[in-house]
């Protein structure tokens, strides 16, 4: 992927930031635990994709963007698999974040990672303050309440659950943060971006669909079966595995042809298609070419 | 106070809009029993109180700021609660959000409320950009890590405690953050104004010990004796009953004394008195004046 050294370096500079001076030894240790290494960052690549068909004449605000999305998707795993959601013993092939540093440590962890987030975006205030500030508000709605990963997670708790809801929220919201996000950290208008991120969204969703019906544990890095054990809503068990692979690359096909013409339009298509490529499950228990979430 | 009612309708309007639309309805609620009716509201009452002394130019700038302090305070609370901290049954006098929600509702409305309070100020920034820029950052110094709240919690899970680290992240950060944003929000330099903060932090700390040592549950509203059950640092420990009480009164002291002069400095100087008036318990085992928090 094209964008990995500044995305890496960027999410880098914030945790470097977080552990400055003389923080407490585990949080510190636990927030980079958090965070690196990474999985396919794939939110930060869609984001510094769309930032660079659209000129990308800040580097720094787009990477900026780039990192605060991710920031608050690694919260959101941490938060995810404590004990009293998923319980999850295992994240990237590693402990989760409570496993190896303790509960009290895993809930401070991501409290952490959200307001680094934002401080990441201020941070840039100086050299566009516009845009820093509309970057905090696509960041904000798309991960709080009402309608952002938040709200999605808070859907599980609902004994009637507005499915559309539940999706755009819980997995979607990040994806349109991404090239919403990407727009606006070039200057540009996010409107015509945001169906780019909803449906590659879209896309993820039904491919962690998939991977969670298809893998085992330790191919995954993650516990497997989980949609069937919390009776959560799955586009396997609606389609079945050869009817969700086909959803998969008709949303995907869709994703491209959403795609604003621009001068980085062809660059854009072809990160697209690679996350296609990255996303579509190879085979039953069959070890998958790139890392897991 | 002078300012409530400025204060409750602010945070309100941040409550509202986060249960705009159609949001995970318990969530919804949640947020809301976090936050309203709420205890003495003293971080905001210092942060419009330090705004009005500055001539408190853009009312709406410093109502969010209030607010933004206030909303990202009572989710510490809620996080503070939850079974893997404090595990507490009750707060301000009813029952703790995961207690009436559950844990995964309640992890979930402290992340909510955190990034509620970044999108409070961020609403701001069309009034003025570089004050809500200003703003959000001094909002994450003071509650992530290295120097914030959540730092300040994240020593509780070290064998070796830093404790003047300790406290100035745990309970300081938060009051130095309502008297340097009461400041930026009227356009003027924080600097001056970070005694102030501190020094009050530093009493509330010293009245909680002396309330956590005093008062039955019954009167505080929240489990007491916890600092000796988690053998946590406590002035009363160190200093005996009447040695914390002379020590809070030179505190506040020292407070009213570092007030910057300006215009509303005497005001300024009644609402710490009024604030020493509220934290100095009255005697033991004796209802306080005023609600805990």
């Amino acid at each position: 992927m094209p964008f990995t050294a500044r995305i890496e370096a960027a999410i880098l500079r914030s945790i470097r930031a977080g552990q400055s001076g003389t923080p407490p030894p585990k949080l510190a240790a636990a927030l980079e635990h958090a965070v690196m290494p990474g999985g396919a960052r794939i939110r930060p690549q869609i984001c510094m994709s769309v930032a660079a068909a659209c000129g990308d004449d800040i580097p720094t605000m787009s990477e900026a963007a780039a990192a605060s999305i991710e920031l608050i998707h690694c919260a959101s795993l941490v938060h995810d698999d404590l004990p009293c959601f998923d319980d999850a013993d295992i994240r990237r092939g590693k402990p989760s974040v409570h496993k190896a540093f303790g509960e009290p440590l895993a809930v401070l962890t991501g409290d952490s990672l959200i307001i680094m987030g934002f401080e990441t975006i201020a941070r840039q205030m100086e050299l566009d303050c516009a845009r820093a500030g509309q970057l905090t508000l696509a960041l904000a709605r798309s991960t709080g309440m009402p309608y952002g990963i938040c709200a999605g997670q808070g859907w599980e708790s609902e004994p009637q659950v507005d499915l559309s809801a539940y999706h755009r929220a819980k997995t979607g919201a990040l994806f349109v943060a991404a090239s919403r996000m990407g727009a606006i950290a070039a200057g540009h208008d996010p409107e015509p971006w945001t169906e780019l991120g909803a449906r590659i969204g879209e896309a993820f969703q039904v491919a962690d669909d998939l991977r969670d019906a298809l893998y085992d544990e330790e191919t995954l890095g993650k516990p497997v079966g989980q949609d069937e054990i919390h009776a959560r809503p799955n586009a396997v068990s609606e389609l079945g595995v050869q009817g969700a692979i086909r959803r998969l690359k008709d949303i995907l096909g869709g994703a491209i042809a959403s795609i604003p013409s621009c001068k980085g339009e062809a660059m854009l298509a072809e990160v697209v298609r690679r996350t296609a490529e990255r996303l579509t499950p190879v085979a039953p228990n069959k070890a998958p070419a790139h890392p897991a979430e």
